[in-house]
């Protein structure tokens, strides 16, 4: 792996050392393919948790239901997430039939096509950020009010469904953290390419 | 250029091609130069106009101040602005010195000391994307109020404190941008190295 062997030439690593290189690639390729699973996963997860929130409330014998949609960058998160989970089942795809048709992905030009794809992940990482600390910001204003600007607290009124939707928040952080890893990762893969032409793209074996 | 040429040795590219791809070698270092220089102009502009910006209103002969410490998110956003300036002040130094020393960044470990560097530009940029994403949902609350929650509309009262936000936050906006252009031209001046060692990190000549 070129980021751990910058200079060394193949032919000069000894063979032990060769092969904890393999050992940490292989450990590296199933961080990747966890990674993959767990925005999956929680993405799924966090917008079920969003979507379906909904708390109904009588005040003075006036029924007020609270909604998602109550907060309009919570149907952004809610669009990003779709998106994320989206795009991850596509490569969670790729890597099955890359297992069951063994190692396919050697060529330079094919990892430069991971990598533009992985480039999404960033995209959809600095999206999926934007309506984090977006909803953040709003889940503060709800949870304590902004004294100075007379708004006042929500959560108080609807703590059911403050706490459903802190959970779902939750989930879209590990997600847009998930998604930089996994970007940071593929960048590095790409770097491996160029010392060592073994194993870039691959699925854990 | 590796991004441009994958696979071409530089020994069978054509003399007039190799000729071209300094022109446009010379062109991206400038770009870099030239975010470098915005990032940290517009930083401290957004800064002052973010940190000065103030209006008093009297209401009901109570005399009431508007600051920017009023929303606390507006206290992080300076902080990243100010980082955001300062990194990129120490950057231009070292542009500045190696164009008076000459071309002294051809070895690949200083090229990966700036790649870790400019790492450190997406994590500025990813802060500075949350700071702005919570500032405009504050923003978008203050200019339009949140009906549902029964947030008011606090545009109306402090019209000039508003406008003058907005600039700042549209300042932030273009740091922003400018940071993830950098980050990108960045990665791509490592992969530069792999299949030509010439030029990376160098300011433009």
């Amino acid at each position: 792996m070129s980021y751990l062997s910058v200079g060394v030439s193949p032919g000069n690593v000894p063979v032990s050392h060769g092969n904890n290189l393999r050992e940490v690639d292989r450990k590296i390729r199933l961080v990747e393919l966890v990674l993959r699973c767990v925005i999956f996963g929680v993405a799924i997860v966090s917008t079920v948790l969003i979507a379906t929130d909904t708390q109904v409330k009588e005040i003075f014998s006036i029924r007020k239901r609270a909604r998602f949609t109550d907060m309009k960058v919570l149907i952004f998160m809610v669009v990003v997430n779709v998106l994320a989970a989206g795009y991850s089942l596509v490569q969670l795809v790729r890597c099955g039939v890359s297992m069951i048709k063994g190692s396919v992905l050697f060529s330079k030009p094919l990892a430069w096509a991971i990598f533009s794809g992985d480039q999404n992940v960033e995209i959809l990482a600095y999206l999926m950020l934007s309506a984090v600390a977006a909803s953040l910001q709003s889940a503060i204003y709800a949870q304590y009010g902004e004294a100075d600007l007379q708004w006042m607290k929500t959560c108080n009124l609807y703590k059911k469904f403050c706490n459903r939707m802190g959970e779902g928040i939750v989930g879209a952080v590990l997600v847009c953290l998930s998604m930089v890893c996994l970007s940071g990762i593929s960048a590095f893969s790409l770097f491996r390419l160029y010392d060592d032409d073994s194993s870039t793209g691959k699925c854990p074996t």
